[in-house]
């Protein structure tokens, strides 16, 4: 076991900087949440009086009503749903959930700040003022962070996640701000902004930390019979409250009710063709968990642009038929190729359920709103730039990431249990025997 | 494991029925609901007008905010609910959860056609207009579909359970409006419409499927302990859930707020007394994990048909004490009684927690509402046959159902990870010393 | 395996007592309830008369839409979020959510009693009349006597968790009536009344129960790498609704939105800083599954007393970081030494996750609102003595709890399935080796 830490001459120990960076940057937070963060007048002690002078007559009007419950769901989704999706390795599940847990709730208290100076800064005093959409628009741009997180997964220390989570969010907030406020497009639940964003993001990173040796750790890159079904509650919650995800921020009324029921049709579509290809393309008809866990979840990252949009229901069928299809062949045919020809390591398959769905749902989003598509693209050349440049900066010797033949693997990052409880009393009795052997 | 494909001459491969199925299907639910179905106006972008001709002052009085957070629980039940309560087996997860996902799936999307036809047709444009309380209806539709695969688990093809999700769809249709519109009963929670057709749907057709030679898979219809675990996060969000089930589709206002509170006092109930029943009736008093993770959500399936109704909150407990006692002694004698001399193969014993709590359920509401249960009870009969007509359709041998031998096995519909890393270090120190010992 | 019964002549049969308990305890319930409990004016059928003579415009000034959403979240926290948390026992794992909903499901009927007497008695007509916030409150107390279970877990039996329960639940209600109504404390989410209580309820029984033989059970007072995860389930829907929970029964509008937000960011603090202490205190910085498990909740915890305060989001961040500091601290080093000088045996470290931090949070509480603590310190100590008291009872030898050599086994009280199926191919040939060899 001891050699498992110093493989190949890299030193895993974060003893030192990891709780160095968490101190370091969780003081500085105090200080800008102290300089900077306040309540919105729905959230603070003054909505009585802002009641009277807007002429609100009830406390349902609290926008806290309008959203909480989708607030809800979505904070579901990002640490539940995205965490235990990516629970599906036999020996990296640890990391999976309690990685996803410590950048979520980091990534979500600078998101605050920086979505908050773009978005929600009190020009009179200074302050960014928050309220309930905040707090959604945190866990979003968590989301875009922990996209990303899925191409590195099991290969990457903690601390460089960390790394990829502040400047992930800072560039989250920019093309936020540029696709939102700039270019004026519509994009309730984020096809682009998350989801394209997460997608790129991550695979430019993963692309420029490409290991040549990965296969040394390919024994513990695959699933057990309970890891899947582990991250079957991950995709699950994420495929059900979807809805949520894109109605979130979504107009009160019609807006909010059309961006579920949209995304709640596309979403039941995708699990029906991803499934058909899944068979279609197994020998025996027999299907992959790989696709089940992510390809169904494709629709609802396509209606995430045009959600809220007048696209009726056959419409949202649609969408979500061909994103099943178009993320199964992803997971089957391109990511394969991907790694072999471009040395794209993506261990989840994001480039098939986030950054290709993303990418089609503004491309239909583009149609219906008739928007410049033109200066999307220019925009995203620029992100990916920025994006391999973070990548650069991570192939520094000094993150304590793993070596190759100890990716995927918990015991690096984690105290695991031993588990030798789980022999079954019959092995137990074996056990005994060939030791009985032994001794003769 | 090749063997496991053809075992006494019967074919499981679905490459192509499954495929097909899911193809043709979901093409034609694109065409229906290109032709058929569009917002309503509550949906639709109308609804600013809407709200001024009808003297609407908020967009809160929109449906959506007064049934959103309960669609949103009835949606995790039948999901996270349904497909992991049916974990439990332990090579089954899999087609468990990952079944469920489709026919529910493809499910909502064809009840939304069925239901919509018969309660939401605008007579005078021909078109379905749906809104949140249809997706909850749809849900509800699956909840049915879903409680007789619980009968048929393990024992079928995704192909079978495809049609059985099919015809099973349709055929609720029409009862819930015969029930509900010619009849006039009230069952917001679905005791009768849901869980007494669906648990006598699956009863019916898995008699016509009978198998002599069942226990050939014996070994396989069984749990182990992680898999009873899975099973617990399925039980805990049923139960948890059951009063936004009970209130999701009732009045608003006092209905909906005493609908939540009857279900919750109700359930609490029947937990006491089914661990009473559970502990009294095995010989050293402890606890059957079956009884645990079905007979204590009895009350919330016999609180359905009476849920809104003044029955006050002891009338609540009193129908949950029953329903624990009931169900439990189902699990305990009743299941075997009816497989050893009725020839009922009921997996998850959905005729002890569905179809009898159900029954009582509806008895409770026509004794407190003076209905007219014998028209139930003809209705009943001529469910029963078209189930049983279905069952006949699905003994056919195209199905590419699993032989006798190979039932409860995910080897036959999914690709199954090999699980070898699960073994301790002390085995495979063991295993190589067993290896020696041979070499010797 | 029969031993495992009658080790050190303790006998764990609880055919009798069990059912006993249940029975007779929930045949008080219905009686109690035919004669106290009826429905409030927003649950009952007169709420449509009652919005006319109290100029109600719409049935969204029902309490149950301003509380529902959070009900249901609190619901989840107290039957998924502390079962599954306390699922981390290698083979503990079914009582941990077997008995939490037993003594939830119990608990909360006997809340509803004991809390709507002091809270919501209807003077004139001597009823106890209930409505949602009743359900969230009794949900909160079961929350209190599950934090006692946390102490308990795997020392004692379910006979003795329904008397814990019984007694905890009525202990509750006193000084949630002393704190709230005598001391005119504010505590929306329970600092003091819930974790405070709770976590001095659950040690003084634990110490008067002190196991000295306790490390005869030690091999299966640990985790394995699944039964992590599980808790994990349970930490993370605890971590994720707790601002529901401490904002659940907080003032309609401003408050309940500043709860929400106030717990939020303390919360996300806490991870941050429990993740550094977790890696800062093990010699090769590898994170302990327990501190990310427990100590980031801490900030939750501590919010309660304050959350609804105008404490500011910095004040929030503050909060969550020292408590985050401080929990860690007390599972790496405080627990440890309770044990050993003051033979406090604290299964899952309630010590560090709810009375210091709710302790804490009172302190908070009683900082910003300048309230009288020295009176809850009085009432703290005579509450100290009542739980010492019914450790005494609990330690007559009639409740059928284990010896120390099966504690932490779910063998004694539930029936365990064998899981020899869970042995891998490459096992069973090795098993098959090893006779053979003895064969020989």
């Amino acid at each position: 076991m001891g050699n498992c830490f110093f493989s190949q001459d890299k030193n895993t120990n974060v003893r030192v900087s990891l709780p160095a960076v968490c101190f370091v940057w969780e003081i500085a937070m105090v200080v800008l949440f102290g300089i900077f963060v306040r309540y919105n007048e729905e959230a603070d002690a003054h909505w009585g009086e802002y009641k009277k002078t807007h002429n609100i007559t009830t406390d349902m009007e609290n926008d806290f009503y309008y959203r909480y419950p989708s607030f809800q769901d979505v904070h579901v989704m990002i640490f539940v749903g995205f965490g235990f999706l990516m629970t599906f390795l036999k020996r990296y599940s640890f990391g999976a959930v309690g990685f996803t847990f410590l950048i979520a709730a980091f990534g979500l208290q600078w998101a605050l700040l920086m979505q908050g100076w773009f978005h929600s800064l009190d020009y009179s005093t200074g302050k960014i003022l928050i309220g309930i959409e905040n707090l959604i628009n945190a866990d979003f741009c968590c989301g875009g962070v922990l996209i990303a997180f899925g191409a590195l997964l099991g290969k990457v220390s903690p601390v460089q996640m960390m790394v990829v989570s502040l400047f992930g969010v800072t560039l989250y907030a920019v093309e936020e701000y540029i696709i939102l406020n700039l270019l004026h497009c519509r994009d309730a639940g984020g096809s682009m902004v998350i989801h394209t964003f997460g997608g790129y993001y991550g695979l430019a990173i993963s692309w420029i930390l490409y290991r040549p040796n990965l296969n040394k750790s390919k024994h513990l890159n695959g699933s057990v019979y309970h890891s899947d079904l582990f991250a079957m509650i991950g995709t699950l919650f994420l495929w059900l409250f979807w809805p949520s995800f894109n109605s979130a921020i979504a107009n009160h009324g019609d807006g909010q009710h059309r961006a579920a029921i949209n995304t709640y049709i596309s979403l039941a579509a995708s699990v029906v063709t991803a499934v058909a290809i899944s068979s279609m393309t197994e020998k025996r008809g027999r299907l992959d968990m790989v696709h089940i866990q992510n390809a169904t979840l494709a629709g609802g990252v396509a209606m995430g642009a045009s959600a809220e949009f007048m696209i009726s229901p056959y419409g949202s069928l649609i969408v979500g038929f061909f994103c099943g299809i178009i993320s199964t062949f992803g997971f089957k045919f391109v990511s394969p190729f991907l790694e072999k020809h471009l040395k794209l390591q993506d261990t989840c398959g994001i480039h098939n359920l986030h950054a290709v769905p993303g990418m089609l749902g503004g491309f239909i989003s583009a149609i219906v709103a008739a928007m410049a598509s033109e200066s999307i693209f220019g925009m995203s050349c620029l992100m990916l730039l920025c994006s391999l440049f973070k990548g650069l900066i991570l192939k520094l010797p000094i993150w304590g990431d793993p070596a190759d033949d100890n990716c995927f693997d918990d015991e690096v990052y984690w105290e695991v249990p031993e588990d030798e409880e789980s022999i079954p009393p019959v092995l137990e009795y074996n056990n005994h025997m060939a030791h009985k052997h032994q001794d003769r």
